[in-house]
């Protein structure tokens, strides 16, 4: 009898967007309870921040080490099993091996950790430990990424030849461009944000789908970065040459001076037999070319998916995923007003559009069965 | 200090899809807690999905009535605030109207009623107990959605005088057509389903966006149902001229047996100064035209939005809402992986990915800085 | 062995779009030679714009009757043997008619007649003549409207039961809204434009597109029409129920105020086996659904496209047939730089634009070769 | 008073794709009258060709060494002002060098030489001759591209920053993979096709959009080329890395392997204020964008539209530039007709169209006026 597993919480509070990501993530397939926390590094906002989200503050720890140290005084059963760390980059590391060490599944977000030395760190960590640990890759969740990795590894596009990603971006522009603001923000501070700003950021993940889509490992890559003032050096656009093997290339080209472009994660596949291409923005389609039959669109929860994709496929087709949020915004708009908090009109539909709704119905009925007449609403 | 309301499901139980989307939607912003239900007419049955989706037991009831009568007898701090229900469409309205007389709040599935009349009853009961109705239109929840309203309000489009609405599914198609699926369907046996099966079930929800964008009300109607056999009358398809004032006309069209389309709701509105479209399956863009300037595309999480729209958007443009869903099926394969349940390699990402992107990162700023010379990875 | 066909020109002088587009489309397959014109009712300026077109004024005629009279003077194998009829529409029937009396035969601009009396006094005297007469509803031309009423009539949808066709504009906005305007311009006064304004104009098209691609007939109609002031009459949008046999039915919009839309001709047919979506804007794209398949995106010039369809296409895969157009904008400007007349920069690539060129592959080469390092360019 | 310009033809005999589009595109503006040609080094091919296509034999010459000795012995008035250059590449040098030499406009075909130093030679003759050379970048004709060109010049997207250019097609696939026909292929024989396949025949174009569009010279380029098997070295594929000036960078990728790809030309162009994509196969669309600003659509045709685009476009907006094609195929159709050729059903619309409309036309307002009934058609 599967039983919710009880979550940790490392960071995330107030309104980081990483906290509400994984918050509403941990909740949609009833798999977890979120029972511990450090939201913040001042205790006063953790525990305020546990009372707003309703979740009980007596195990809202101080800080990290004192979550490690008072969960383990817990009967097993009660422990926290898993901790989501959510904290600054530079604390995904020391976080990440203390809670493997410690006999604690761990779920981290990206980048891993602050350098490769630290990563191969944490895989020696890691593999003492016998723990789960997952790294928020979130884009290989959706279920047509999953559906490319699947039906290559089937061979359905023969021999991959070539592959070309991208994840491109605009934010930084209004930064880069400005004298004051580039000097200041920690993100383009090398002493700060690591080796790597936009490599770091996003070529990653336009390198993890390259993997995980082909199976195929990159073997050599050849790199230029592109900054835009000589007074701050660190990369805001690049692109990357790969060699998977002598005669398997691609390109990832990443940027965040792309203006104009918001999530721009895509990927295309060419193989002896078919390709793929996938675009984050719209991640329901996913089109199989040939040159030799119409270009196929496929799209999630068909029969014609694999396993791995349909298991993450919750509706039916041609529900967009993103149903879910506009249905909770609707339960939103519901317990603003049952809370009788103010709330916009529009917010979300009354007794009166139920009303019109029937009135609609029955006046269709009653004027195709009276012969297409023009029927009256109240 | 905010508090999780208390809710109680009615329906929703297995593997029904409308009870996944409430109880997913009903955690996204934080704001409910299930308390209650009864998930199925069979006590058991509801009792095993209560264990399996880990919630306490003891305030699932025998039935609707024991629900009510129980929860009753508590004190109002602990009572369900709210019940969401998902149950068949002849119990909506015995089950809202019974809720509301005892003072309850109401979250309903449409179609609110089976008729009308039903409709304009429960109107009144909800008038006397000044308690919260709403219906999960679910599709007035999108952000973009919204901002078409807002907009139109505003006065953006000046006068309207043209609105096209569609919603057209191809579901039906493999069982009208089979003679032996057709007459035994509860879908299309007017006995069971109501006086209309593709009207009811999606056309009014075309005919709600029509009135939920444009502010303005039909006020008259001639429709054309079709059926494709003669031993089946119930509409599978269906166009519906409409007026909405002398010279401002529309059409709403709405199909079952539009092949291959799948949830291809979608709306145009033509005013004097401008002009909407939209469509249910890229819920993120929203298209205004004019006859002057170029087409523009507007997206959720911008600051040129309305209020109405933002407070629906949870993260920054570029991510489609279905982003928490991607995010959250990795939190399944963890929580598998966790379990020590089986999963599928690609299920969520795992250290060997973290490894792998340090190891990227710091190639790309090793072969920059050594003047673009490539790289072996390990 | 070919020989160009002597082509006659009624009307399209001067700017009219029309007549550049028959001008253009008659040159496109080297069938056809322009021998004798009335381009004009104004003699002078038919003279005139057919030095300026650079066409031989010997057998540019005062008027159509002088035409007439004079070519049937000619020996047979000098005379005009086709008239392409580009004049307004009341001169379409009388025009067509003497023509065909005569033995030419007729290409004929829409709408065929003022009206369908006309129509069937034109299908009499046609049937009398023997002689080819073709209207040219020129999107059905298009080679993917071709593959649909192949594929259609092969059986690929297997039986049709919905069919939705669209035409609107926008571009009747600006006039009629303005109460001056819209009471003097001809197209919206009764007595010079006929019958209907939007229905006859484009509504048709739709309804040709409905009858060509399907192979069905169109049995019977109810419309409704819109007009959006008291004070003119004149349809400027209309929504057509059609009924083609007693459970196949249809739906046909059509709309000049369709704020911001250009020439949105779209068609959707929707089949027990199968599906097509097709847009005038995008002509190269078909979409073929089905229920259980991922949708596939036909395009012109694949050997899986059917005869009717390859007829109609002139260059490989991936050529919009548009491309014509672009290398002839480079043709006007060398045009204009030959005569020494001004042009812009940019109208055509220049001598540097191949030095550039060569310079650019040479360094590729050299790049690639040398191990991958940079090469500055001249 | 304009007068056709005499052009000459060199190449583009038969079924060759290319001379059909030059042909095409010389008709389209009524500016130029082939009047003498080589069509074939076979001189009977050349001669059955001119009558084929109805071209007066008279001055089809021999070889081109004929066609200079003999068009240079008549009168200037006569004489070809122009020929157009569409032989195979190794003769583009020597034929287009000559006719500057000897007083000829050129049109030619790219790549304009086989190498950068006959592309300087030639570039001497050119300054020399003072007489007008046209290359044929016919992607630069787009109206959508010249608009880019000229927004970027007056400044709308601040100073350029970041440039990405693709050219992808999946052609050279099926040739690739078979070692017998890759090692037989003169486009893979570089003793015959030059120094490169791929770069020379489509990265090329990549490369001159991206000078054309955005005013800026590639300074310097590092390249990667791949080629899929050992026995066959010629480029099937590169990705170049360009530097602009020291911090405006771009990359240029071309491949024809790229699996499913027909014509991928694409373009991104990002700058401080805004940037702009475009792709080839939907060439009337133009995207800009910003980081504030919902995108915006340009379309041709539009009085938003610079003088140069709209001096490209020929048609109304919303008229695919292939429209002209596909009246073009009707004009084909009726042709056949005329000549008692063999003709499918469905080339051209017929009176029986014509007949139809008219009743569709005339049911529509007897079903609006008399209240919305049904009509039946004949």
């Amino acid at each position: 009898m599967p039983k919710k597993i009880r979550l940790g919480i490392l960071g995330g509070g107030g309104d980081s967007l990483i906290g509400i990501l994984h918050r509403v993530a941990s909740q949609i397939n009833d798999n977890y309870e979120i029972v511990g926390a450090v939201f913040s590094p001042v205790y006063q906002e953790s525990l305020d921040f546990a009372k707003e989200i309703d979740i009980p503050t007596n195990r809202i720890y101080k800080d990290f080490d004192a979550l490690i140290e008072e969960e383990l005084k817990l009967p097993e059963e009660e422990r926290i099993q898993v901790c989501s760390v959510q904290t600054p980059n530079f604390l995904h590391y020391p976080m990440a091996k203390k809670l493997l060490d410690n006999g604690f599944h761990v779920i981290c977000e990206k980048p891993m950790t602050m350098n490769y030395e630290e990563a191969k760190a944490l895989e020696a960590s890691h593999q003492k430990s016998g723990k789960v640990f997952a790294l928020t890759h979130t884009y290989t969740g959706y279920p047509m990424v999953r559906q490319m990795r699947e039906m290559i590894k089937n061979g359905e596009l023969g021999k991959i030849h070539k592959v070309d990603a991208r994840y491109y971006q605009g934010w930084i522009n209004p930064i880069i461009h400005d004298k004051e603001k580039r000097s200041s923000v920690w993100r383009l501070d090398p002493t700060k944000a690591g080796i790597s700003s936009c490599m770091g950021d996003i070529g990653v993940h336009a390198f993890n789908m390259v993997e995980f889509t082909t199976g195929l490992r990159v073997k050599s890559l050849l790199c230029d970065f592109n900054y835009l003032y000589e007074d701050n050096q660190m990369d805001v656009d690049g692109t990357v040459l790969i060699r998977m093997d002598d005669h398997v290339k691609g390109v990832i080209r990443s940027s965040q001076v792309a203006t104009g472009e918001e999530n721009g994660l895509a990927i295309a596949i060419y193989g002896e037999k078919g390709a793929f291409r996938w675009e984050q923005e719209r991640p329901n389609f996913l089109y199989k070319m040939s040159d030799t039959q119409p270009t196929q669109i496929y799209k999630p929860g068909h029969a014609y998916n694999s396993e791995l994709s349909l298991d993450g496929t919750k509706l039916p087709p041609g529900h967009p995923e993103g149903i879910f949020d506009s249905m909770a915004n609707i339960y939103l708009g519901a317990a603003r007003a049952i809370r009788g908090e103010h709330y916009n009109d529009g917010e979300f539909p009354t007794m009166q559009d139920g009303v019109r709704g029937m009135n609609f119905i029955e006046s269709t009925v009653a004027s195709h069965k009276q012969g297409n007449i023009w029927i009256d609403l109240d």
